[in-house]
This record gives structure tokens, C-alpha cells and sequence, in this order.
């Protein structure tokens, strides 16, 4: 299915940036997750643009959840999430889509909707709509926070500006969950990069870093539904990833077997592994030990830059210049939509693997 | 589905490393595809371990079609491929395994199936496998190529040692096609690198870099299906994938909007970019430019050096000295089950976009 | 995935009788589809109660098509219908079911769910989300007769009173097509006994006959998706369907093969068969003839006699009377489920087979 | 997927009546479940032609499962059955099929594989396939019975011969698992009908009446993945399958709702209902009562009658008379392929529900 993920926990999404609404249907949800709206507004302010690192179209983000929750809980039916647009311009767009934006699904979509799509503000392919997947995220990811499951991500590069990698994963997310720009040290330097790239009509991306924790062994599968197939899976529909790594991932190419080998190891009775360098995940399953990837965000492609393109109609070549508002850097508010993603898919792993009511209970 | 994946075009994998049999079943190929028994032989061949800088087990891949295949051509039944387990010493294995081997799935495959998985040399989870995928993906991959659609891989990178990248396209992948160890300028250097980890009985890793050349603009969707996530969620399946990138993919993270942005341009009435930072893909749908991506290889993480692990039954640390037949580095065998995934995926996205007789057409 | 269907071409349900919303969501639409409002409409009024053989609660169906719609065409992006529960009393309803209704989901769900289900007028399971299923479904519906496909059910049986069966399918269908009580003769003596039932506090079912013609040969599979397996999937969906038939369907069990096989035959380069006892579809596939299927549909289990029940809180035998609004007789509006569901599956199966633009080409 | 089915437990099928195996792939089969050959055998064994009132193929059946087994139990990888076709004569086929045969899907397949498919034999179509099925079912079957849960079907109706329906569910079911040829009463007329049938160069089909005991309440979803779905989907998926109904079925079209309601009960603080014309399934979900339904089985297409079909390289009529070796009736053998089919469906519901590992559990 085109728009939907998932095996048990499904996630369906709809919407157009200037449509009325966006939403998404949550499916195979278990009965009984009690619906936590703090949780969840929370979620979507990280997501929500702010300050002059992000465009100037604010949307309040006013969802509501109109089926699959009855006096404040999950029913175990379908749930759908509705975000009205409100605050759109469409004033500012033609009739038709005449000279695609480089690096955007301008060109594509086109080509593969034969000139139909809405081409308003990115249509369908709008970042928009990545607000309905927080909100469905934040729904399973709630539930998972309760059984002891956290996720978190942080910016680990941005146009030459680093962060700190994890060191303890439990009090480092605690630290993120707070922050509107998630960096675990000093993040000044990465914004004075934004702005700057703001300042010469440009944009930037990066790489978001993020860890699950308290996650059981024995998730995922050996070949196409491992843990790896299954989250990059996800990751890559978020519009601007670009790459998806694990562990080491790249820097694998670089270091001998005996010293990315994780050492296993017993304490307590309990197994781990000495080092994580394969992420937590081993022969697609997970091993109990923290999940940890890496997502890399390529530059808003909108940029107030002149750039070359074309004219549809006369097929020959223009320059471009965007007016609207824009965001110089997504990455920041991407963490948001990273952890949502994650989320949804380790809730779907948890319920292939322990039945459809696990998410609900307490034990 | 756990061991299958695909939308029309699907692929089910089966089978152990010492079992009677591993195989693939195929599911929705078009009716009238030829099957070119020289084309999988020889991807097989590409598979195949040689010489000292692989194991010593070789297996003849001699693999049988039995059914979903009539007078030489598919029927448009599902087609399902057997090889036969031929040189295996099962003797090296005992009844129960006790000391999993770091890096591989052994401790998480012991969690998740409770001591049922069939152990042996990987069991389920061996590289093994991976030459039924290699002849499934040969089986498309003939009938893309009769489209004008190829895939090539080389090895970027390798513990240090770089290739050179791709330059014009069509030749570099008629080049790769005939080469055991896929590089394209000299591999001399990379293959003293693994001779090196082999001598110091260690393994390496590396990138291969992948191209598709002839694909039409318009295959994937915006969101969960989209091409990245399709590919990506496929190479993640491949044991020892842990990265994923598309164009610029990591990379993107230093660079700004007006530096990785494609201007878009048109020629003799045919649309192109003038770069291909985003590797052929823009919102999840391919533009008509090459695909190119690159997949992380983790080294082998069978090695001969003493590792630390653990006794299951008695649940202390001990230490662990393979002995049988590994490889020292299996990327350069990798590369034909990237290509073989790809042309899944390839097929696939095309069967889905123009119906279930597409790969036999000749139009 | 629980609330959604199809492979290509897919459908995913919400909503509840007394929510905020009911709605469906259709994924892998082709883009360029005309929207005809007036053609929906008409097909929800044939779903609407009407007259003193209804429930007395009568919606408006006042749906809005909140994406995937733009300038009045499809886009290919997934198209979201919404439909307001404008006219629900659920005042009618305390905080917990406790009495079960016989025949109802009121049990199962209270099982499945845990009590977490919104039991307030049969909630997820009511026939109520039927409305969005039949919008969604006259969407496709437009499509397919704008490709000369058409489908039509009557009613062929109920309680006793018979109709005649298909004569002249061009003209039954367009004949069908203007009837709220969908008849080919005269419909006085059902109505009769649907008033009868009615004024005895009771209700009845009956017997749902469907044809599909202009339907191209070669669609199906020949197992799992056969034709026959994805409508009768689809049918068994509906709220009381409790059979379904194709061709002879049951009275197969009373024939000769050489009486119910269907001759081939050949007229003027054109292939069919002389009888069509088939139902259309030789194994799985459609053979080009009508698709004729019948469908039985239970009594409303809603009825104003006393029945007996248990009270769950008490875990003891009571005796249950219905008040509220109830139909003594759904299957006349059943019809336009059926078709609705019908068209779905149709629409589908030539995404499938031809491709996700097959049903917006003028060929 | 168009030759797999099922959700978490799943099962692909391949193969052609003359080709060199037919079998089917089980994946997500909890690990641990032991394997019973005897209990396989012995399905495999009813399935089987015998006595005069069969085909004279008689194949041996030997499978083999390739993989997913270990020291005797499964492992949790995907399980592979192979059949081999020993008893062929496709010296009876000639190269290309140009007379297709009444009621089989010869004519489907040419039209729908453009002249690819494997003609020999019905080919894919062959019901020589369900041997796999049945094989697949076993497997599951058996590890449901271990649970508790018990499937039984016997010929409730056959060309005017009538056996009596269940009684006592337990002792009927155990008595059906013994009888080659499954009647609950005297089954002398019925193999008279099909002598006759015979004697006639003709053929008979029938009617299936199955239950299941031992069922979990809860399992099932409201609308798409309705147990009714599921389970007609699986079962209009074996050749000469034509009707499905659950519970009263057809026959709830001449009842009112207060005679096919089932009053619900509680007796020592388990509730049931008193009667169960619903056949144990309310809104698309198990009650805890047995599942009862009944399927419609057509005569055998292949008859030694003279019949009319064309010549498709002279596309003219002209009639057709076949030799070679066929069934009168395949209903005593089709009971084996719906058990199978029905072990799948409960065996994939129950997995969904409560996870990958409850198939082996011991609780």
C-alpha cells in the first residue's frame, strides 16, 4: 500500500499542504492506551517552526482525533487524526505548476501525476504532513514511554558544527525531550550556521543521531522484515532523508572485524554486549542493547537563491527565484518527525511479535 | 510478510545453510520473460567465493528452476528457484550452539526462536541465501536489461583503499559486469587490504556504490513507498548491510541548499538535471537520472582472532577461537546480491506503475 | 492490515456511529479521475433509510472529499472522504454496555476489546461507516462505467418473496441503477413482507443478486487472489453478509458437470460461453462474461421483541427490549454497499493488472 | 501478494501438475512446534484419490520439507514442503493447448499469460496443488490441535443425497478424521451418485459442511479481516470452490431476526449463546461458539461427456471429448484442502492476535 506502513500497527497518511485537512489513521492499535493530548501537543511544538531558523508559516497544529477513542482511550478500532490547514497562502499559487522547483517533487510529480497533483505549497509531498505523523507517533510512542521505551534524537552534525555523541542514554534523551533545538551540548554554533546560510538566502541539513532504549531482544526479522529493512524503511519516506545508517554504519568501510565485533558478555545474569557497534540490531533482530542510527537530512531544498530550472510549457530554460516563506534549516523540527517515525515502527514490531493487545497492558 | 517483500512483483526467501535446499519463490513475473540460463550462471558466479581472499567453501550454486517456467519462458506462475546445500560439514557443529558468535545473530536468533533456529553455520540468517536471491534478481534483471535498464556496483571504498567513482555510466557498469572483484580503476590495493586482514586472521569491510541507468521518471511514491524506502528497506535485508545512502546522501550534511540543489534543464525536448546530488530521486520518485546509492559493509564478523563472548548454559564470560572456513572480506561478493535486490525493486516498482505484463513487453 | 483493503488500489475504513466523523480513505487512485458528485450522491441516497421500512435516524451524508481532490480531479494522492454523524442520540447510551444484543458485535467486541470499545450504537462495527465505503466506492464506480463497466444487484429472495432474475443485464442494471428498492419486477410483495416483519417487532434478510459486465477476461489470480477470494473478502466485510455464491454457487451441488460446465463457443472473432453458470470466472480469472454472484444477508439482529440476554456486570440471564430507531430491513440499502464493495475490488484488480493510471485512461 | 495469503502467519504457493515439484513456503510458523509426519501422512492420505471413484493418477505424495525444521521441531524460519510429480504423462499434452476445456481455467490462462502458461495437466490451476496445502495445513493443524482447536468437515449434501449435520462436535469431528470418504451418517448413497456419475461419463459436485471447536473468542477484525473474509478468501481460493456461507447462510433469507438471533447465555460463569446461526463469528469476530460453515464444491470440469469448446488457432467451434485420467468427484478429497485451508486461516488469526510464539506455547 502506497501511503500506509506497517504489519499490525499500521499508519495510513493523507493530506495536501493547502488541502483542508491533513490526517493520518492509526490501525491495529491496541484497546486501552490511555490518549495523553499533553504528550502529544508536546510532540507537535517540536515539530512546529519557531523562531527566524524557520519559515514564518506557523500552523497552530489544532488536531483532533475523530474515531478510535472513546472517554480518553484507545477502542482498539481505527483512529483517525485530523489537522485542519489554516494558515495557508494559496493566493500565491497559479492554476498550474509551470517551472518545478529544483531539488523538490516539483518534476516528479508532474511526470507521475500527468500535471493532475496539487501542486500548492508541495501538495501531498508537502513537509506539512509530517505534522499528522507526529501526532500518530506520539499516540504509540506514549504507550511505549510506559512500558519503558524512549527514543530520542539529537542533531550530531550541521554544515561543519558537531555534538556530543551519547553517554548516558537514559538521562540524554530525558535532556532532548525538552529541547526545541535538540542538541545534547551547546548548540550555538549550529544555529549561527542556519543563520548564516539564512543571511545568504541559502539553507543547510545535517545528521540526526537517535537512540531507543529499553527495547526487549528478539524483535525483527532475518531477511526483509529486519529491524534495519523496517525502520530505514520508514526513515527514507520522511521528505529530505537522504541516508540511513546503523552502528557504525559508514565508518564500517574503515575498521577491521575484531574491532567492530561487539563482545558479548554476561553480568548478573543478564547479556549484553561490551561496545554497540552494530546499533543494537544483529542479523536484522534486536539484542537488547540501545538501538542507535543515524539520519541524514539533506538541505531545504527551497532556497531564495536564483537557481536554473525550466519552463513546462515551453520547455526551455529559466531562472527561478522563490518568494513565500521558508525554512532555512528543517533538521531541528525533522528530529521530531524522526522520533514519530520510530516510534511507529517499533510499536508495529512489538505487536507482530507479542500479540495485538501489548502496547495496553501492564505487566 | 516476513521473509517476502515486494508490491506485484514479490520475492520469498527460504531455507538454511544446511539444510537439503535453500530457494526463492517469485511471485507476479510477467508471462514470456526468456530465461537466460548463461545471464544467472554467471551473476551466480559473481557470488561465488575465489580464491584466497574468500572461504574456502564453494558451493556449485547449481540451482534448478522447478516450476513458473515452460518451454524456456515464464508462464506468470510463481517461479521457485532450488540450490541444493552440497558442501556443507555439518560434523563441525554440535546439537546445541553455546557460545554465540559476537557480530553475528547467533545470541539474538537463540532469543527470539528459544533455542529452536537451526544453528548451523548461520542457519536461516547465513550469507548463504543470498545466492537464491542473486538468481531471482538475475531472472528480472535479464528482463530490465532487455528494457535498456542496468545495474552496476563497484567498491568505493575499502578499509582505506578508494575507487574511483562513476564516470560514464554505461561503460563503467559493462565494465563492472565482467569483473569478479568490481572495482573500476585498479583493485590492487584493496585486495592487499584484505589479504592483510586475512593474514592477521581479521576481516574488513567497506562501500559499494551502485548505479541504475535507463530507468523512466515517475516509479515510486511520496511517502511509504517511496523508492529510497523500498530500496533501502530491500538492501537492509542483506546481512552485513548497516548503511544506506542516496546522491549525496551523508554528505549533504556540510553543504548548502544552492551547492546541492539540481538545476533543472532540458535539451532537444528531453528533461534533465544538471547534477544528480539527490541520486535519481526526488519526493520518493525517480526523475530520470540515474539512481545512484551506496550500502555500508561491516566486515565479516566470522574472524579467526580470540574474541570475547559467553557460555549460554553456563552464563560466564569465555573466550572464542573460530576454526572452518570464513571469509576474510565478502564485499566484492556482496556487490551481485546488492545488484540482484535492486533489480527486485526495480521490477517491482515497474510492475506496480504500468501492470503485471510490463517486464515481458517489447515495445 | 485490519481496516483496509485492495493491493493496488486500497481502501482503509474509520469511524464510529456516534463519533465526530466516519470516513474512508482510497490509496492508488490514478490521477485524472473526474469527480461526479452528483453520481455519488445518488449512490448514498440509495444507502440512505427512507420510508417506514428504515430507521427513523436519517443523515444527510453531507461527505467532503478533504484530499486527493484538486481543481475536481483526482491527483493520485490518497483521497480522504469525511461524513459528519450529525443525527446520533447518544444521550440513548450509558457509560458501559452491559446487555449485549443477540446476533450484534456487542459481545465480541466487549471480548476483543476489553471493554474499551465505543459500544454507543454499535460504534466501529455499526453499518453507519457503510456510507463512507459506498462514496468511496462511487468514486471508483464513475470510473469503471466511464470504461463501460457497470454493476448492479436486485434483490432475488427475501422471506419468501422472489424477483426475477437477469434477463437483459445493460438494461436491469440502468434499470436498477433508479431504484431506492432494487427490484426487476414488481417489489409489492417484499415491501409487504418487510412491513410485516415490522409491525411484528421483527426484521428480515434476504438475498442480494449482482452482475458485473463490460468486465475485460484475464483479471484474477489463481489462488490466492482469485477473483472469486477477493470479492467474497470484500463482501464478508458487510455488516450481516453471512453468504456468498458465485454462478450455480450452492446448487452446483445438484448438477452434472456436463450440465453446469459452459460451452465455449466463438462469434464474429469474439469468445464466450453459451451458458454462464461459472459466474464469470474460471479459475480465479474472469472469462470476459458477467460476473454474477449472489449475496446473503442476515436479518437486522436489532428487532423490538424481547430477547434473551445476559447482564456482563452480573454474569446472569435477563431479559433485553430495544428501544430507539432500528430498520426492519436492510438489504435494499445493503444493494449499494455491495456495488460500492464491488467496485472496489474491480477497480483494483485492473490497477493491478494494468497499471495505477489504468483507471483515469481514455483508450 | 497473488499466490500467498495470511498476515503474520503466511503461506505461498507454487508449482504445475507436470512440473518437477509443486510446493508451499510457511513463514512466521512459531518456533518449536514439533513435527508429526504421521498426522501430515495421514492428511495427505485423505486428500488422496482411492477407489473407483477417483482420478487412477495416484501420486505418493513423499514430501519433504527442506527447511525451517530442526531436530524435528520448526525453527521459526520459513518452512519450505516440496512435492515431487512423479506420475505424469505429458506425453498426452502436445506442445501448445488449442482446445480449452469447458469450466477449467484453460481459456484464463491463455488469455490472461498470453500462451506462457504451463498447459499441461490445468498446470498452476492443477488441484493437484492442494497436495501442498494440505501439507502446510497439516503442519499448522497440528500444532492447533495440540491447543485444542479442532477442524472437521463432511459432505453434508451431494446431487440430491443428504448427510445429517453436526451433533456432537467432539465425537463427529473424530469420527470425520478417520473416514476416507468424510459422511456423519451412511455414505452409500452418495459414493451411488457418483458411480453413477461416473458410469456416465460425467461428474458430480457437492456441498462441505465444516466446523471448528475449540476457538478463542476475540479473534477476527470488524470489517476487512472479518473471520468470514479471511476464511472465504482461503476457501474460494481452492479450484471448484463456488459458494461460501456461515451459520444459516442462505437460508437466514427466509427466517425473521427473533428466529436467527442467538439468545446469549451464561452458565457457570461462562457465556455462550443457545443457538449459533451465526456460526460462531458476530461482527467479523469469533464468539467462543464452534465455526460453522459450508462450502460449495462444483462437479469436476473434466468429463469424458462430449462437449462443445473451439479451436483457437481456427477460432471456430468444434467439439471436444476427453481421455486420460479424472476425477467423477473431487468433494470426498476437497474436504482435506478446506481443513488445510481453515488450519491456516485460524492458525494466522491466532497468531495476529496474541504473537509469533503462541502457536507453540504450552499454557
Amino acid at each position: 500500500m502506497k501511503n500506509s506502513f506497517g504489519n499490525s500497527l499500521t499508519v495510513t497518511l493523507f493530506g495536501e499542504s493547502h488541502g483542508e485537512y491533513i490526517g493520518a489513521v492509526l490501525d491495529g492499535l491496541a484497546p486501552g492506551i490511555e490518549i495523553n493530548h499533553e504528550y502529544i501537543k508536546k510532540k507537535l511544538s517540536l515539530r512546529r517552526p519557531s523562531g527566524k531558523i524557520s519559515t514564518a508559516r506557523v500552523e497552530a497544529d489544532e488536531y483532533s482525533i475523530v474515531s478510535g477513542v472513546f472517554n480518553g482511550y484507545t477502542t482498539g478500532a481505527p483512529l483517525c487524526i485530523l489537522i485542519p490547514n489554516t494558515n495557508k497562502k494559496s493566493a500565491d499559487y497559479g492554476e498550474k505548476m509551470d517551472i518545478p522547483r529544483p531539488g523538490h517533487a516539483d518534476l516528479t510529480a508532474e511526470i507521475k501525476y500527468h500535471g493532475f497533483e496539487d501542486h500548492r505549497g508541495g501538495g501531498h509531498f508537502s513537509g506539512r504532513l509530517t505534522a499528522a505523523l507526529v501526532a500518530a507517533g506520539a499516540i504509540v510512542g506514549a504507550a511505549l514511554e510506559a512500558r519503558g521505551i524512549k527514543i530520542g534524537s539529537h542533531i550530531s552534525e550541521l554544515h561543519g558544527a558537531f555534538d556530543r555523541g551519547f553517554e548516558d542514554y537514559e538521562s540524554d534523551i530525558a535532556l532532548l525531550s525538552e529541547k526545541q533545538f535538540p542538541t545534547l551540548s551547546d548548540e550555538t554554533r549550529m544555529i549561527k550556521e542556519i543563520e548564516k546560510a539564512a543571511a545568504g538566502r541559502d539553507s543547510v541539513g545535517g545528521i540526526l543521531e537517535s537512540a531507543v532504549i529499553g527495547i526487549p531482544a528478539g524483535l525483527g526479522e532475518p531477511w526483509f522484515d529486519s529491524m534495519e529493512s523496517m525502520l530505514s524503511h520508514a526513515l527514507f519516506s520522511i521528505p529530505a532523508v537522504k541516508g540511513v545508517e546503523f552502528g557504525l554504519g559508514f565508518a564500517f568501510a574503515d575498521v577491521y572485524g575484531s574491532e567492530s565485533n561487539d563482545a558479548i558478555s554476561v553480568k548478573d545474569g543478564k547479556i549484553f554486549t561490551e561496545t554497540n557497534n552494530n546499533g543494537g540490531i544483529n542479523g536484522g533482530i534486536t539484542n537488547g542493547m540501545p538501538i542507535v542510527f543515524r539520519t541524514a537530512i539533506k538541505p531545504t531544498p527551497s532556497i531564495f537563491k536564483e537557481q536554473g530550472s525550466i519552463s513546462l510549457s515551453k520547455m526551455e530554460k529559466v531562472t527561478l527565484t522563490l518568494s513565500g516563506r521558508h525554512d532555512p534549516a528543517i533538521i531541528h523540527r525533522a528530529r521530531a518527525v524522526v522520533d514519530a517515525m520510530t516510534a511507529l515502527v517499533i510499536g508495529d514490531a512489538l505487536t507482530v511479535r507479542y500479540g495485538t493487545d501489548y502496547l495496553s497492558k501492564k505487566d
